[in-house]
């Protein structure tokens, strides 16, 4: 007989218990910054129509645009897993003119990409966080984007970390003077320049030039600008100052000739005001013209949260990056409709910034500890072991029976792997006398690790306390609440 | 230029703020009680291979068994996007042999079936939360189960459900004495048995016979089983007693001559007792052997929650029905690694509860309202806008300034559909006298119904009142306090 083999396909994961617990009070936490500000909770179904989600995954040039479609049954037309909750969002909008304007949702949830080369930090399905202002042109929501950004931050423990932030009209203008050849070379260019970080200042010049070898030793054609465009582009992404206002002066400079970029300077203006209103920092939020954002849709402002630690990869150390995304995209509910909705928000990679937390120590573990673990010493009292267990849980406590058919040690391993706070044990001695012993699972691996050769440790079991029987709700709840 | 239609495909929905809140509200409450019975949260991917999730569904006989399957591009195997959360679960424990065991998990998340006629009550994409012990043979978890999905409807406020409980071992004894051509037929007979509620006992005689009319006036063939055979499978579907003891005496006395059948029977006595010291009567857990089951890994006690109400469905009164079902599955691991894996648990249909619970105005509604809304009366003073609302987040309390571009009727009329509990008004008038107005727009709402024709309501704005503008959040707390 042929056996299954238990795997799950390459780019998915589990979560067990704990990253499941971490990741829930992280998105908590997050969820609630976004609930202060006045967001409110929507949740659509994973399965779209492709032509609903519309292509704008940067990579659009892969089979089926990165995104995983198949055929529906019934109507025989093309559905797909979401690959972000913006686009369904559009969807959800245009679908019920009803909703009050703007309208402000937040989502998190799955989203999932067709990864060609899925491995560590690239998944096929992964979690996102996204809040999102609909019908709404004033730049006061999107200078709101960065305040939600940073106070979700702060929320977590994270004081350091930079919102870079960019308008696509400024790119715009900078392309239109240009004079590129078409919106295939035009697009060529943006996700040439999103490369910046990967491929540094020289490899960015080569690569919009004649081309340039990658590290596999293959040779990557260009786009093929002219040196006197590719200075200007350069010069342009290197134009940033500390100071947003300053910053601003100069992309004016560099831009001046068109409408598109003088507009999308004088946003960053009035998002530079309001950002002062509320107190953010040129260091904290920092104007930077080299951000790009991969995605198509975007129109106008975009913004990025950038970690400034670096981590080891491959034995190099390597900027942790981005662990969040958004922009403005005035068209995509008009896709559908053919009404103006512009619209704004950005999305937390929750995976990724999860991921941060941890290398920062900063999870919030709350409720990752297993339950109290009540043994069975003798299986003839079972129905005392379960009074036990219920009395626990009507107070509350987490809290179960042995239900496996191991010994005294094969129990008291289970609840070592189980997390268990509490193990309560209870033999003949202990029923004869009306006591039941309690084990301080944490106070055990801490005197067993810090004073294994102490008189005390090596002389009896000083994480155990007997108590009597009618204690024991009292004793584990004083334990829990000492550790 | 074609445009994209705004929709969802078919059988696939979206829940929009209350229903989303609601869910969420149900799925904590019902997670904290399997927290309490000591099971941990797990998060599988929703897509597996489909040689790992099995065909276990009663849509055996539909093209992809009733999944949503396709071919992944890395590897050519076949995918699908989850139908359950016990398959995965399987999987989970066969390719990780280090967990401890039992391996108690719980899970939520949404599962997907190709519904051929996705309607009203049949989904394509519906949320399932379920809880497991794997890796335990004792009859303990069974009852557990039982106590743990009592727990559970008592928690969200439901006081009338039975908890039906069957044993598949006595439905196989039964089946064994009938002499069936083949597991074909046998799996015909189960099929049909589980449509008694829908058929009637007079529509399952017919259908375990020659065949019968459906309503469309088609003829569905029946099973083909002898007049003797159906007698048998009729007396003992009807033979359950108030008492559960007492059905077991009942049923012994059928399924006596089989070694499965006596089995069965000797698992509910233990199932029985452990009830009993639980204290969980006879009226709310119900041995039942009417009780089925659809799904095909089932190997022994099997257990559904039922809802005793009506509704109207299509004019007619209809039992509300199922709204939970699990049951013993001791192969699912088993088919990958060879070893015995006994595995129990049950799965909440969280969308037809949350149905029930909406139809017996039981929905847990907190955290439904909308923020605070700060209008905007004069566009000059955005700044001192911004900062009342900034001051009512930092006290927790979600807020938003008003960010459309309507006037003072269009804010009013976005903040009551927002659901604001209180609106801040302030023009000119107030700054010059340093003050807020607050309207109460729940009290506004009550007032509007109840007394609209009240001499104070007439003359005035009873639901508003003015307030110093330091005391802005204090009032607002005191406001939402008394709401």
């Amino acid at each position: 007989m042929s056996r299954p083999k238990a795997r799950k396909p390459k780019g998915f994961r589990d979560a067990f218990s704990e990253t499941a617990v971490a990741r829930r009070n992280m998105l908590a936490t997050i969820c609630d910054v976004y609930r202060r500000y006045g967001f409110q909770p929507l949740e659509t179904s994973a399965v779209e129509y492709v032509d609903a989600l519309g292509k704008y995954l940067p990579e659009s040039d892969q089979p089926d645009a990165g995104i995983f479609a198949f055929q529906d049954d019934l109507d025989e037309q093309w559905v797909a897993l979401r690959y972000d909750l913006t686009a369904p969002l559009a969807r959800v909008v245009a679908e019920h003119p009803e909703l009050p304007k703007p309208f402000r949702r937040y989502q998190y949830g799955p989203v999932y990409r067709r990864e060609i080369k899925p491995g560590k930090d690239r998944f096929r399905e992964f979690y996102q966080c996204d809040f999102d202002t609909v019908g709404c042109d004033s730049m006061a929501a999107d200078a709101e984007v960065c305040d939600v950004l940073a106070a979700a931050m702060r929320a977590l423990g994270l004081d350091e970390f930079v919102i870079r932030v960019n308008n696509r009209k400024i790119l715009n203008g900078l392309l239109d003077s240009l004079e590129l050849a078409d919106a295939g070379q035009r697009l060529a260019v943006l996700r040439t320049l999103d490369k910046l970080d990967d491929i540094g200042i020289n490899g960015l010049e080569a690569q919009l030039g004649e081309g340039r070898l990658d590290k596999s030793g293959s040779f990557n054609a260009g786009v093929g600008l002219s040196a006197a465009a590719i200075d200007r582009l350069t010069g342009f992404l290197q134009s940033r100052e500390d100071d947003r206002e300053r910053t601003c002066d100069a992309l004016f400079e560099r831009v001046k000739e068109s409408e598109s970029g003088r507009e999308g300077i004088q946003e960053l203006r009035e998002i530079n005001e309001l950002l002062d209103v509320v107190g953010l920092s040129s260091e904290l939020v920092r104007f930077d013209p080299s951000l790009v954002r991969g995605l198509e849709y975007y129109t106008g402002p975009v913004f990025e949260i950038e970690l400034p630690f670096t981590i080891k990869v491959k034995g190099k150390q390597k900027k942790f990056g981005s662990v969040s995304g958004g922009g403005r995209y005035d068209y995509l509910v008009e896709r559908f409709t053919g009404q103006k909705v512009p619209a704004t928000g950005a999305s937390i990679g929750v995976d990724r910034l999860l991921a941060a937390l941890e290398h920062l120590g900063r999870v919030d573990a709350t409720g990752t500890d297993g339950p109290v673990v009540v043994t069975v010493m003798d299986t003839e009292r079972r129905v005392e072991y379960q009074r036990m267990v219920q009395q626990l849980r009507e107070a509350g406590i987490a809290a179960e029976m042995y239900l496996g058919s191991g010994g005294f040690k094969a129990q008291m391993k289970y609840a070592d792997k189980r997390r268990a706070p509490i193990v309560v044990i209870a033999g003949s001695d202990e029923f004869e006398r009306g006591e039941v012993t309690l084990k301080d699972m944490d106070l055990g691996a801490k005197l067993a690790t810090e004073i294994s050769d102490n008189e005390q440790w090596r002389k009896g079991q000083p994480a155990q306390i007997t108590v009597h029987r009618d204690e024991l709700v009292a004793q584990v709840t004083a334990i829990l609440s000492r550790q």
